[in-house]
């Protein structure tokens, strides 16, 4: 099933997708979803974030190559995480599909994507185990981790590097039947294919994060996890536009645009 | 002016509070504030968070005897931070005045207090210079950013070290005027006075902090930026009382409990 959150006329509501037609409800679809009766076509609604997390983690380093490559291009040996240590991202950050990536003027230019599979947790949920971590998981979307590189290596903090307004675009809407295993995660940029992997190829996959998150914190519905990415991505500069499609889910699609002097 | 946010009979409100006498509010302080007719006294309800926050800043380190004196702990040579990169926590952590800070069976025992000053955020700014950045403050609290030093030191995040469920109390109220450089931060456990330092002798102060942040990140109503502390803690064991007072705010006063096996 899938599920978009949209406005329309000074509203926002969620709404499950068939086809182009939306079914608007009340309230969230983790919640109690009641029909509001009204439905309206895929066309005629601006597609909004799929939720505002209360907090938004991120795994950040869970993909081999990506780790092989970014150290390659460093001049510094890998290092491998040796255990599941979620951190973070910011929500003032977030935006929608088709929304503009806006590059501040004076960022230097290694502005990067990377493509990740995020998990929607649909239950408030503590100390959790392997078993029955995925109990808690509503459904899966898609988020562009966008990155300075410069500023995220010489930055104490990951704030502009990672946090700059419009640097996490998610979306487009929330499928809660995926199979992840045959799951492949597609970035083109400017229509061409750039990057392909098999998104389910973590260190620590999915079950293993949430067990061990849920040793220490509690787990809200709405709560994002963002997985990580493998590979590396070109520069990216003004003009270029960016898809990140996960087979099954859909594509992410967003603009990048370089703030004018 | 006091605002507290509370909860009675299920609900939860914001109201204004003069001696002990509430007068609640709909709607949030910062925004169009509207009196219910409703009044209660201070004794009768529960004081919750003052403000659930979109993102969560914390400055970390931003006081030159805290970092000297951890340097010290740690037998290396103190680092100053050389501009104002923001850092963050996460809202799974947060809870009230009077609430346990909750120390998991498993921690290891450097578990310290940091008692810091809040800021919280009334507007929605970007691209604010340090002459008109205090524009955007609704007001301030008091903020305990509980850590745990092994999980600190030795994970690659922040997420069990500092944002452990209850690691991160903040009230027990928001004030909304002050006299920043008259405040003092007094620290005490268990009845008896362990730290005080003036609270705006900053290495980055509000508005320095605010300018920087606001040059690439849109801060919303109710974000909140913890300010950093000085000085440094005893290990803190269970049954301690920490109570972290802001001179001219109030007192925010948490027991520290550790989990039983």
């Amino acid at each position: 099933m899938r599920w978009v959150r949209f406005s329309k006329d000074n509203t926002t509501s969620y709404g499950s997708l068939n086809g182009d037609a939306i079914t608007e409800i009340s309230g969230e679809p983790w919640g109690k979803a009641t029909p509001t009766g009204r439905t309206l076509a895929l066309s005629e609604v601006k597609l909004e974030v799929p939720v505002i997390p209360r907090t938004f983690y991120c795994a950040g380093i869970n993909y081999a190559a990506h780790i092989r490559e970014m150290a390659h291009k460093r001049g510094v040996e890998p290092v491998f995480p040796e255990k599941a240590d979620i951190g973070y991202r910011a929500n003032n950050a977030l935006i929608a599909h088709n929304e503009n990536v806006v590059i501040p003027r004076d960022a230097p230019p290694k502005v990067n994507y990377e493509g990740e599979l995020v998990v929607i947790i649909g239950k408030q949920v503590k100390h959790l185990t392997e078993a029955n971590a995925m109990s808690c998981v509503f459904g899966y979307t898609i988020g562009n981790d966008v990155s300075e590189r410069t500023w995220q290596r010489g930055d104490r903090t990951f704030w502009r590097g990672k946090n700059t307004d419009t640097f996490k675009p998610m979306g487009p809407w929330i499928e809660t039947d995926v199979d992840l295993d045959a799951m492949e995660t597609v970035v083109s940029v400017n229509g061409k294919e750039d990057l392909r992997f098999k998104t389910n190829d973590m260190i620590f996959g999915i079950a293993h994060y949430i067990a061990a998150m849920t040793q220490y914190l509690t787990l809200y519905p709405g709560d994002v996890i963002w997985m990580g990415t493998d590979g590396t991505s070109p520069d990216l500069v003004d003009g270029d536009v960016v898809e990140v499609e996960l087979t099954g889910i859909g594509v992410l699609r967003n603009p990048f645009v370089r703030e004018k002097a």
